[in-house]
């Protein structure tokens, strides 16, 4: 599990390390230099400068592992809260990224375009994003289900999208937020003429077949009284996750010479990671937080 | 959580999905379709074809993240167990993985040649093996670890080589196998000096700067009575996955007329994973398991 | 030479063609299909979407291709003219260059950052680029150096770079302009040196080492009286090219009935490819070309 | 034209000789170093090792390039010479180009497996092969062609392809063979139809719509006593361009002291570009040139 001891002292990169090691010369490192060659097979994956650098990890058959888990229909807010968490602690851990948007088993993790993160190589961004979700998925899991069981590993694949200009970007995160809107409305839809309206699976697809949003409006207000726009932020926009200053207050008690004990309230400003369920599509999320996109040129 | 109902039943791709849901026409989804653009900023990243695809994975700062958990120096057999078996969970829920070699906190895993797999797509390739790696070592941790709690979610970095040869191929994993004998001999002799030698980690390190494997194989042998070559083989050679068929026997009682109840033995060949501790540097480990390889025209 | 007749009448790409030849079913057909499983070997080169795509041509080893054609130092216009001509030649033929710069033995090529020439292929728009300049350096080479014979075929090579932004590409042009005025600065003061100061050249190379560019426009006016900024345009600034709408006017013939015959002038508005030897690294000449470079967003 | 003259005396890379100009720090250097940034945006694209390098050239509208200089059909021996001088060309200046083959307006160039030529990057190889390729074409047009003037540069696009096997490439090259029997079958049979036979094109067409190549054997030799097999091998199987020992013999007079004049003979081994329009795809050609193919492991 560990590294030569000679590594304790140092950040060398592995590589340096084995080379500098003072008492690996001999035969083994004869013949491990030997085949050392293979190294020259590996390719660079650079990403273009001045791109945004997108990472989007979906869940690996999420449709099965949200029925064995019994995941609340339409939406399951244990599911997606940890969705978020996992998400939160990919940006903590992980430099560099700016913003996040999740909706369903999906989320799309936005690096600076500045960014020199692992000198922008793909394949470590997207491992490491992916590394780390999928890891804090499990650690956390119990914070959002409780006593019930994680029946077993659960996977993400990821890919990485660059995008050139704040346009590029902003379309992408609307293009995955209208994507969360037309599955919630057809989800809540659907679910309510089930759990609601008494149809079978079969008779509530056939009833939604061929409908416009307007009528799925409409079926819910009319039959059910729901006002669709009255549902959960959380289902209807997703989860977006940004850098945010918070001021933090604390109070401590000291002594002071000739007065004796005082209390006295710190703030301190912290970056933290904080959610939004708003639009992302018009400009005023954009506008309230000018921070998250760097200038065009 | 879930997608629409109607891609309950098919197994059709996402993109696919949304364009044939039958009641998605309408407002949104042409504010949808104004932002699909963005999908041509994916690139192909197919992996050239009849190359041996291999991802190795490396821990994210294990060297704290081991001094955090108490690891046993120089070797953690708990830690070397949760790799393995999270290795095994890659094998078995990815398709095509021929062998996988670990040591310390890598792993490396090759995926046949001939492998099709998310059409040999890099991406794909390597954050699955991140993800379902990740997400395995926090869910078998307690099989490991028992009721000493893991303190935060561990991160792994991927990358993804390609090697067009059978000879490319055996070197990548003799290097890595070499890696290993080093850094454990290393290892050995400067933790037998501290921990059995009372020397601090200063005088250890400087008495074997500049040793040759000899040297350190003597210092072992004639100053604390240990035959490098008898230690765990676990240690010295590092963990290679591999599928075999193995033979199993179970017996079920069954009633035969006329003849009354009789007990019958069965023999099923299955294909597991296996883990050997061998030598893969040489032509024996290969020669037993010809069926790793593929033919390299 | 020839493809089968049957696409002589149609633009099928070469693939297409060959699977929908009525006549060529058959025993070579079967033959031929084994082995086309080669194909999938080729890998995609789509440029990355809403950049610019600049190629870059060199000449391979063009200080020996100036000193055995005779070259005069430290500019000569036959050459340059020539590398113009070549340059405008590409233009022509190939689709949506908006701009190219070029200097010495370079010349860069800059495609509309929306273009879909050839689906962006990076392969296939550095190599039309490279022959079709390469081709046109022979085929004009009269036109410029008259009975002094060519002595072979000149090489080129070539590069593909991405820029995301208006400002990258305009720094990358600045940067070709930079590089045209240091080395034209020097090369001016060391020939003149050398050919009218009588130095030898390694005098002169010694004479200049460590001046800066004010150093060196002194020596040039001071003691040759040549004011470095009268200097010719298209030696200090190269030559830069670009579409602009042109008028021509002609005039025709008609015969109009009841007036007899008339003499009418037209005037044609065209667009054509034009040269300018002019500052391109601050604003006036973006100010006054508004069209080549597209919006960032 | 010409580099700064420091340059003349070195063989440093471009970019290395601008940073140790000596003359050229000052205000115009720190004005281009701003710029220098852009450099970065290119990326690598290093050829796999141990992979088998194709370049292909393609003509650019060679149908109509065809037509316009009257080329002989099917075939037209000139316009076949003029591909096999100028691929002949590239594989004289180029290294490591161990087989090309050719037929019709394509060329197929395979650098060696282990080549490190412009360390093996792609954009470097198939850009030198396009361009020197072309400017041959237009400088050796009038050893071909004659008096006959090429009307404009012609173009030809490339591409690369990988191939990991000896198998691989062969099946490569098997495959552009196949492809140029089954064009050359159909062509020499439609215009034997044509030229011979008095049909129209169209009729030619349809009376060849559907046949198998025993048929259209078959048409040539019942119909116009044209034995398919005793036709051009240049025509039916392409042009196979190899390096070889050439043994050529030279005589010299030279003086003896005592002895007089006398005449030697002097036998001198030279490697030539040696052309073959043999079968390609059996194991003859290859086991009678063993060279060409480099070990699989």
């Amino acid at each position: 599990m560990l590294r030569p001891v000679s590594a304790l002292f140092g950040n060398l990169s592995k590589s340096k390390r084995h080379c500098t090691l003072p008492s690996t010369s001999g035969v083994s490192v004869m013949a491990k230099s030997k085949y050392e060659y293979v190294r020259d097979f590996e390719t660079d994956d650079t990403c273009l400068r001045n791109c945004y650098i997108v990472v989007r990890l979906d869940g690996r058959n999420f449709h099965k592992f949200a029925d064995q888990h019994n995941f609340t229909k339409p939406n399951d807010d244990r599911a997606l809260g940890l969705m978020s968490r996992s998400a939160r602690s990919v940006m903590e851990e992980l430099e560099d990224i700016a913003i996040a948007y999740g909706q369903s088993d999906e989320f799309s993790f936005v690096f600076k375009r500045s960014t020199n993160w692992f000198r922008r190589r793909a394949s470590k961004l997207m491992t490491h994003v992916a590394s780390q979700f999928s890891s804090s998925y499990v650690f956390y899991w119990k914070e959002y289900f409780g006593e019930q069981p994680l029946l077993y590993p659960p996977g993400f694949d990821g890919r990485v999208v660059l995008y050139p200009s704040n346009r590029n970007l902003r379309d992408y995160l609307s293009w995955r937020q209208a994507d969360c809107h037309i599955n919630n409305l057809y989800n809540t839809a659907f679910w309510t003429l089930v759990q609601k309206g008494a149809l079978s699976k079969t008779q509530a697809e056939e009833r939604l077949n061929g409908t416009l949003s307007a009528d799925k409006n409409e079926i819910l207000f009319s039959e059910f009284n729901i006002n669709y726009n009255s549902e959960s932020p959380l289902h209807r926009k997703g989860t977006t996750l940004i850098w945010e200053k918070v001021d933090e207050t604390s109070t401590k008690k000291i002594t002071v010479p000739k007065e004796g004990e005082k209390e006295i309230t710190f703030t301190r400003s912290r970056r933290k990671v904080t959610a939004h369920y708003s639009d992302i599509i018009g400009d005023s999320f954009w506008n309230e937080h000018p921070d998250i996109l760097e200038e065009d040129s």
